[in-house]
């Protein structure tokens, strides 16, 4: 059925240049008074239209040169544009029907005095960008560095504050609240964020073991969409098995609660079955080391197909998400959306592009059933398959979790380093 | 030693914009009637200093949605400049001191027609990027789609000459013949590209146990130095480990042989410990399975010293670097080079940065140790640590091998397809 | 603390043909009319001693060549006495209280016209050994084949009366009945063993998940001990860190409902964290291809001590356990117990016998912290460390389950051949 | 094929007791005087027959708690003798044709008085148990715990003259010199052994690197047998894959030289695709986590066929091969023999005993194409493939690799311990 489809695919094809002319989902709206006006992320979702979100920003940013691991703070967007701007054209030519702000962490509490330059900028990089083709920007917040420790709510709604106020001004189409350890702290960012009149979507970086104070993905679903949020759902921590489940979880307490709201998912690109409640973040390989674990396009097509049929109408990706993996969402729900992407151009679907190499065991892999069930090897033969994540019992409020505003100093570093050991064990 | 060294490292950096100025080996050389000159590859060479090569094109640009798998050809050079141009200028900023023409496979034989402008517009790209920094342009060319089937020695020369032709013209810095499996082909291009009088690098895509043709890896490099190169090593189709094995038996083959040669090496960053002679293109994972293969930036680093113990002074990457495997080397071989990449300033050597997380026991990574010696998982539970490589047997001059002009038949595919089969195994 | 004990380990072994007059815990009582009587199983348990099981039989005699997979039944105690009473008197040497009669699946739904032989011949194998040292037989009984189509009760209590009036007539010492995976099946076998006024066991085959009609491990267990079980617990199905899960949960099941019994666990000797409700039947390398799955020594005192501190205290093992895991477990007890195995004469604690070996590196080794450590290699680098479970969704009742006369047809196989496919897939 | 040879197998069954009777190629020879005469091992070899050898014994009756780890030396045959019985029964059970004394390491330099003892009772048993079957017996020396640092001949001669004396008293069908990692002080046992006119068998526990001094394989083989070994081969120290390469160098080195002799293998049942020069003994798992490593009956079958396709006649185990094993070489030679051995009636060929199993999924397993292609997982995700040997750089002759004659000192022990270190690494 599907492989039927791509036979005919290419004239599916849907170039960014033609987006308004030829494509039939392209979202164009009756033009009013000459001009293009695109639908509004309700008016898809509640059409049932997909939504394909963008990919990872600071790991990708990190590894192209731009971004710092550590505090990954998006200062890039006033620095580095052109790199920016870059990698949101990729994702549009991906298929993407979102720009995301580049505002990761970009609160008063984490950019000091540049905070207010870097959300300008990421709007407009965002905003130029969408011009070129069916997609929509949207203004992102994240948790502050204060909860944790302080919990001082008109601070934390403050910066949450400042930042809408510039989300206004660029005029963006909708508004996110993502990457949220606590639900109550998300909860407050809807309730700011609702105040501007536009859509809210909510995603919380939690797994099936619910927030930090143990509240369960589905009444942290219960509390975002009673404080206002019409799109709830996951993104980053967890790996796309896990955050379905996790979303699973959300979707039984809305209906439980006999509430309505879209359904949104935008996992990591890693493969997390070893994970503990935080997440990726306590995996020995985070962030350095975890090559090994990048999902290939095929778990990303497995991943959009198990989305869909789960309900989730905005599927997109965190950490990790490279354009080609957003590429494999829109080509998995090609026959849904009825068009590919620009940048499938370069792709065959299936690796069907290999029909064109020389040898001929190569060209024996351009098929949906090799690729499907290849099982993949690590090349790392002294390696394992799983590792323990740290767990050092201080998820909740001590000291050692707060920002500091210098850099740790060696003597503190030498306490960690004493504390930490390498966790071997006859498994 | 090197840990004291980076404690002081911020001012080592050598930010781009200053790059003529202030960097003690920037290549810099007296002006000429005002102009500033920069050294030759020879003149860097001869006097020990480290040349780190560039990474990944074809492979990444597929990632990113510019290149097609299967024929891998460069048209983005025309039709999406920027996107090549963006690439370029992250491996300028990780340290690269090569901008290698985006001219792979992109003799007459791959794109007809298109192949001049092509070849002229990789040119302009590149060098419109060394202006930036401290780099050289390198023009290249790689192994035809003929010389497996039809060995007419006139015309595959003619396919070399015309691209030399445009790289004369372009004035390139110097030229590089890469990705040859069998040595007589490359002793051709090497003569082609002789007759410019610039300087020739030759790099084989072979391992320990030499071409196509069984010629050792030795002899190879003697053919090579003899055909003109100045410059021999390898690149491509194995991992950092086993392409320096590979470049100690050219080594050790030339100087049996009383014949001097600067060696270089651009392998992939995917762990290959698995291949057999033809490298990863055999192995069942190539070209959609091979994420959990990607070399770490750790293993870079790694790469980059044992490298500069064997005598190897030009440094890069091929398939699956990307610009961060690219700062590895240049952070490797800070104390060598006595400056930073700019790039750096974007990352804490060794994961310094991470000093700055909140949650402690990151910061806990902060340091060398932590990193060196950490045994990445997988994630993969349900995957192997090893693939056994397709061996067809069809290596030499079948027909099965000839480049076609039209894509694979259904009919033809239906029979590779079968002629294929899992090979599984109690291992 | 554990070390400096074994450093004076030696004067500890308790010879077998001495047991009865040096060792303090032997279980000797005071003799009456000049013969030595043994403590009872309730005494030793109700006094806070350690019992210590037997290991593996079926599984260990099919690798000696005396037990036929498939069937598994136990002719050998009649056709090659030898080879039982040997094994026995392995688990003696090697710390085992229990000779446990060698009768799984020996009822008359499986050895027909065999059955009372083989009941027989066990009881007296067992007795012979146990009186060469601290041990008390136990007549065990199994599932029947009947209840999952039929659930004839009378039918089924029948079996079991059958080898009870053996076990009576032999004077075991006491009854376990064991493998069961239905909580009722197993409450009517405790209901007719408890007729004969011994104490009595219960274990079952299950995991966390609980028995096959899904009642919980704490509601097995409540009924168990209800029926009249004075020790309830697990066997068989699954790894050692499994099953102490399930017998947590038996203990809570039982705490909550007011309930005493002695607890005991007798997992297998393979590590099975991968499998579902039906344990390792279901794994893909069931029965023949489980080797790399065998626990260490190590990772079986790791278990002793876990079980211990739980407060198990009978402690033995099922399918996979050789001689040498249950002296591991007896050397890991031995300061609790106060003496180490007479098995443990031609074993140094940790590995310190290896102080004896020429090369240095192996003497190296002889050390627990070595062995505690250490991350054991597969050396089959072409194999996953997972597998997924066959999952056929007939595990309760269905025609296929019934156990057959004859021997499946070609025919019977084909279908079940066609049905069952490699399930491989992209994890 | 094979397969429909074993539908019929059931009457190829060859019961031991009627082993003289019916057995086609049992080795029965023209009575003489009334008595049975046995063929010897040459005849049997020279006309072309398969001998199957045994398996493990100190490997074996260590986990069985009749042996030490560490010295490994076999006084059990003194203390334990009907231990020692029963492992040989279940390897003549199992189809092997040879018994070895079990004289391991059981030389006057390991055993001081007690050596001829052990020598003697090893002999009686092993002629106790060939008077059931269709064996040999083979008296067994191995290397000196003197030759790797004094080298002092005659001494060293001495000691396999006393062996060799108990052995010719005992009258011995044939003598083996085996696990020598030396070839000249295998000559040297070789000549020894020679004087007493019986056929000579020699392997060394070599790879295909060679002895310790760098002697190719083919050339060990060639000194062996211009000594006098008329069956030379490997034993130990490497899987079967790596020991029939080792002896296919040796078969090429026989060939070049133009001698004639007959080829035998006793490889590990251990998989060591990670090992150096020394073999297993290197491996950070040595001796007591190799578990993982065990290799199925499947891969034994494979082995068994391998060896036979490469000329060995010869085919026996070492550490590691339980009588599971050596049955399966039998099975997997049963075409060959025309018939199946006596534990065979215990098992069904490539699983075909499971066709009873009650359960279908089981019932689907009973099938050579399923256990062939079975990809087993360890069960561990913590763990590796493959580990590091150790590689202290004192092979040749250092005073620490003396044999000690009281156990190591805890302040020696504490410096080795000090030495090592665990080896991890980026992988």
């Amino acid at each position: 059925m599907v492989s039927s489809y791509f036979s005919d695919a290419r004239r599916l094809l849907c170039p960014l240049s033609l987006w308004a002319k030829r494509c039939p989902n392209s979202g164009e709206m009756t033009p009013v008074g000459g001009k293009r006006v695109k639908k509004g992320i309700l008016e898809r979702l509640n059409s049932g239209e997909v939504v394909i979100g963008d990919g990872s920003f600071v790991f990708t940013l990190e590894k192209r040169g731009y971004v710092k691991a550590g505090l990954w703070t998006p200062e890039a967007a006033v620095e580095y544009p052109e790199a920016v701007r870059q990698l949101h054209m990729e994702y549009l030519r991906a298929g993407s029907n979102v720009m995301q702000t580049f505002t990761f962490f970009a609160g008063k509490d984490n950019l000091e005095s540049k905070w207010k330059d870097v959300n300008e900028a990421a709007c407009d990089l965002a905003r130029e960008v969408t011009e070129k083709g069916d997609a929509l920007v949207a203004g992102g917040i994240s948790q502050t560095s204060l909860y944790k420790n302080q919990k001082n709510k008109l601070e934390i709604k403050e910066i949450f504050q400042q930042q809408l106020e510039v989300f206004t001004r660029k005029n963006v189409d909708f508004l996110i609240a993502e990457y949220f350890e606590y639900c109550e702290e998300a909860v407050w960012a809807v309730e700011v964020l609702k105040e501007s009149g536009k859509p809210v979507a909510a995603t919380m970086c939690i797994g099936p073991e619910g927030d930090m104070h143990n509240l369960t993905p589905g009444e942290c679903a219960v509390r975002l969409v009673k404080a206002g949020a019409s799109i709830v759902g996951v993104n980053c921590h967890f790996d796309p098995t896990i955050s379905l489940k996790t979303v699973k979880l959300m979707k039984e307490g809305l209906e439980a609660a006999r509430l309505k709201a879209h359904l949104m998912t935008q996992p990591l690109a890693y493969h997390t079955p070893d994970c503990g409640k935080q997440g990726f973040i306590d995996l020995p390989e985070f962030p350095f080391g975890l090559e090994p674990r990048v999902a290939t396009r095929w778990d990303i097509q497995k991943y959009a197909r198990e989305a869909y049929n789960l309900g989730v109408r905005y599927i997109g990706g965190c950490c990790g998400f490279e354009p080609y993996h957003i590429r494999a969402i829109a080509e998995e729900l090609a026959p849904e959306r009825g068009f590919l992407p620009e940048a499938s151009e370069k792709h065959g679907s299936w690796g069907s592009g290999l029909s064109m190499h020389t040898k001929p065991w190569i060209r024996a892999r351009a098929r949906r059933e090799y690729w499907e069930s290849l099982p993949l090897a690590s090349g790392r033969p002294y390696c394992p398959s799983m590792t323990k994540p740290d767990a050092w019992g201080v998820t909740k409020g001590t000291t050692e979790l707060m920002q500091q505003k210098e850099a740790t100093t060696d003597q503190q570093l030498n306490e960690l380093f004493h504390k930490q050991k390498f966790k071997s064990s006859i498994a």
